[in-house]
């Protein structure tokens, strides 16, 4: 995710990193050289009459906005949604980290609360890994116990399991005496809701917006631009390849970008920031457990807030 | 549900199979050979002054868009809903298991436990097979005891009587000593929102869009797209059955998903994938009760995360 | 509510039945003839300059239509606010069912239990009962003691009066030592989501959309149905009464179906079930006790899942 | 709030005082008048080439639809938002005095009780006061004790310190033995609601649609509406004044609805009923508590359900 | 923030601080500027062809209402939940405030309460100061220990600390047998909450709308905006500049709008008043303990409610 220091009005005009725009270039070249070649041929189409009553772009084009503003708040409510998810786990895990601290009544507690600081972490990094595709032993190693590292590189659903070991953590610290059982289920309800960020990840990552919809709004915008200089080209002649362009442009990045955030836990430019927030994570959770943040912790994107 | 890796932009112009254009092609046939037919006699109308002015089709069209815009909404907040339940399912079922681990202060419990973890995914497939019409015994019988089968097999509503058993077990394990009665509660507020995801489910199966709205903008789509050739024969010609197929093909294609949405839990191709869904929800629940996922168990759609 | 099959795409355009259409017709019909007029005073419109340029109809029917779309989306919210209601009075009133299993530790129970289970019925038709401004008595008779039923009767707010005697009924158990403290406040937590319900239904009906609203766009709609005659009349002659009532046809059937979803407990074609919603809640519960469900109670819409 | 049976489709149409019609009446005369003027200089600004061509207003117009269309989501949200508000306030002013009797095991706790009711409702009618900004004293003084009375003059958040009384009253209840600690909570659960009530209503009365929003869209629709005379002075002739006072009518109204909406706890015809619905839940409150409904109570409003 | 109360209609076309009019001036005067030389050149325009179809104005002006308008809501839904944020931060803080009182059994205890309330305070102004970059320290200083001021100068997270000593406060009253195990855990639900509080406010702060959004749609309407004089200047000659200048006001103000209000806990005119906020959070808390407020604690915002 890219975010940038806003500069001024002006600035914004000519921005080329925090765009589509080069990622469509290609595309939109070939649109202009097709317009050019149209317009060259415009006494040959108006000859044969080959050319559009621009009316019936009008109300496609409209009809394609509406459809597109659709595709649009759809494609930003599931990135929105994953952002959401991601900031409840931030909040998750720091109240269990807190009530690590506030309800278990003991002070030799403070290598078996890193412990559990720890698979908190290593469940925060497994759920990185696993929307992404990517190994997380690296991760999973440094974080816990040989012996359940082991355990993790053989199943599939790592954060669950991570999340039963959390339980089980709580339940031993129940049997030593060291909480009650109330402030146990206290624990198992921010469990439960870390199970639901899961989940919730896994439906975002697993369920795209329908294909259909995809490709019909796909082809449609396509198709549209490339019908574009026949409808105009009469009546704007050599200004028709930069209108078209220009239009074009706007109906094709709306919909490049509403792909990207279809799927917000990608790679893309436009994705979820997950190494930022997963850092950040563990920064805070490393403070609440009175860990100084050492530099080999403190990114650059430390002090996001 | 058709999940496709994405080509590039090219290709997906010409995707076939994820697409409602198979079904829709007698339809867009029909309408290619109407408006030949309407430019053929194309003077014949001129002469009658039967042509109509294309600004009606402009201001029509456009509300048109608009209605279907919402229509295509609340289609797809149904899908999503629906979405929504099913991964709700897996959360509470995984957040059940767990504490099936983590709140019983047992070792010796691991067959009981199995066989509340075999009630958890009977209700899954149960619920499946009662939302689809089908019949649930193959799936049941593999689950249950035989005596339980048979019961269920008389019952109308089997995955509230599932519930039930899963709080009877529940309520012999405390009567067993193995939890007390604030962990009761706690599989209790779990069982509940089991309770919500079936009625959930159900409300969205037993309630429909309206139906005069499905009427109304199926027909008004239609009407409007027979009617489209007079509006642009005049200034199209021989171009106006490609282009009114076109736009026919986006709007009468909006409304085929919005419609196919609208019961996300049946069998179309844009609907939801209750099979590998419940069979997922299986591997996990057996993976958090330490089992080997067999190779039986272990469909192509395993790795969807 | 109606429900029926879909028939195919070409039987659906000729609906009769479920449509507004029939409602609507003499609207329509007295659009049509003052068209007709209009069309046979076109000469002397011309000639006085008294047609209306089509331009300001574009503008204005897209700018309703963007309002219409409000009102609709408001109205349907309306519609599936109501209908998720009855859904969670169904979910709430299953897990209390179940809860008088699974929390109560006795195997004496079953009159009292059965007790506890007429009054949620109860509960569910006098809700019904009050939404429609019904009488609730035969219902209630059938259900509940005839001391409670007097009772009933004088009361204003009986699903409110019916709650608190399910709350009576839980206190009492507790004070028989059949259920401890703390699952009576699990009972409590579902009694006060039963309050939530019975007030969110109350909202609903008694605070419509604003009528500011109802009337501006009620009339605009009309209004600028009118007066559509005259700006058509010039281009399109004697398609204009067809080409018009049609168009009005969209616009008004929206206004209408908006108007009926506003208050989705009334009795119109399009509000919601309430009589087949209850009937389905009590054969659940019924079954849910162990009850076989009789002739009687399995009314033709029993298999709605 | 007016709240209007509604008359027959034909009648709805010459509505009078459900509208915002009366308010809006001088400026469009206004309006109506300046396109007179305009009409009649129609020579001389057709000579100077003063008129506007129609394209622009279509444009213009349909993009003003769509932000007045956004401005009236947002308005609307907020009147919804609060009428929600208000309706939690009944179903959680209900669930508390309902378990005053489920939760509280004594018998001879009629007249403690009461008192409980009572600062129940003297908290409703002081949130009223205090979002109307009118004196609460009358209600307060009916309600509670003239000591208790005295110190609410005093301070500014009434509600809030009335919430604590609600809350000591509970702790004072614990300490006398008649319910355990596990239901205080029950207790305080629901007082945290109210509290989140409170600060809902808050924050809507303090917090406006961003006034720039309501300065630019409040500018825009009436310079959009004096300037639409020119455009359509040439095309419509006479006719101009009338089409553009209709056309101005439907943007003119949306805004000022939009803008009463916008703050739904005010004294306009479109705001809460909040006396009828203060009203209606001390009926109800007191009907829990086996009150007869005197008939200084029983106001006009009372058979809103 | 800018509150003002409305003044009559006719009055508020002429605002001028509550607008962003006077941050765009300068464009504008630009724009008109640049417009009046295209008027100037229309002739040496007209000769080479150089002015465009109108038409294509419409059709992409609508297009980009659509896309501005779906701008404006995701911006105005961050504004919305901002505040409700710290809406929920006065209520969750106030009902802390209340269990101080409610739920702690002693009446020796007044001096730890207030130390807990000015914890509650100093995190609210903690959370402000973290939300603008700006120094917490006097904030702080006044309200905590000397010792624990120095801890919060060291770490990062300052409200998340601050959050865990709020639970130590609570854990040591347990200790001293002030509260049990139960009210312990209903202060740790709030504290939960608060720290859902912190992570939603560091969402919104931290996650921009995704910036190519913003890059498309502010260089698409400025580059429209520049380019709309070639489509007017035929038909509108010297009135181009004035209507070219009212159409771009429009859009570009409500894309600066939605730009300001993206990030609502910046300190531009239209953001949250965070500081009137705080202030008033620390007043009600105040209240609450029984403390007069003192006239220095009394800002003129306090009548806010």
């Amino acid at each position: 995710m890219i975010i940038k220091k806003k500069g001024n009005w002006f600035k914004m005009l000519f921005e080329w990193n925090g765009s589509v725009l080069p990622q469509l270039m290609p595309r939109l070249i070939l649109l202009l050289l097709f317009s050019i070649v149209v317009v060259y041929f415009k006494p040959f189409l108006l000859e044969h009459n080959l050319h559009i009553n621009p009316a019936i772009f009008t109300l496609f084009g409209i009809a394609l906005a509406i459809f597109l503003g659709f595709r649009n708040s759809v494609s930003y409510d599931r990135f929105w949604e994953g952002r959401k998810l991601w900031g409840a786990l931030l909040n998750d895990t720091r109240s269990l980290a807190r009530q690590s601290h506030s309800l278990i009544d003991s002070s030799d507690y403070d290598e078996k609360r890193e412990e559990f600081i720890n698979l908190l972490i290593a469940f925060v990094y497994s759920l990185k890994h696993q929307l992404r595709h990517t190994d997380a032993s690296n991760d999973i190693n440094r974080l816990v116990s040989k012996d359940f590292a082991n355990t993790l590189k053989e199943v599939h659903f790592k954060p669950i399991i991570l999340l039963r070991e959390l339980g089980n953590w709580v339940k031993t610290a129940k049997k030593e005496g060291k909480l009650d059982g109330m402030s146990q289920l206290a624990f198992e309800e921010n469990l439960n809701k870390l199970s639901d960020i899961v989940g919730g990840c896994e439906r975002i990552a697993s369920t795209p917006i329908p294909y259909t919809y995809s490709v019909l709004l796909h082809r449609t915008v396509y198709i549209y631009c490339f019908m574009l200089p026949f409808g105009f080209v009469e009546t704007l002649g050599w200004i028709t390849p930069f209108a078209i362009v220009f239009i074009a442009y706007t109906f094709v990045a709306l919909e490049a970008i509403a792909d990207e955030l279809e799927d917000p836990f990608g790679l893309q430019p436009n994705d979820l920031a997950l190494d930022t927030m997963s850092q950040m994570i563990e920064n805070t959770l490393l403070e609440l457990n009175d860990k100084k943040i050492t530099p080999q912790n403190n990114s650059k994107y430390y002090y996001i807030t």
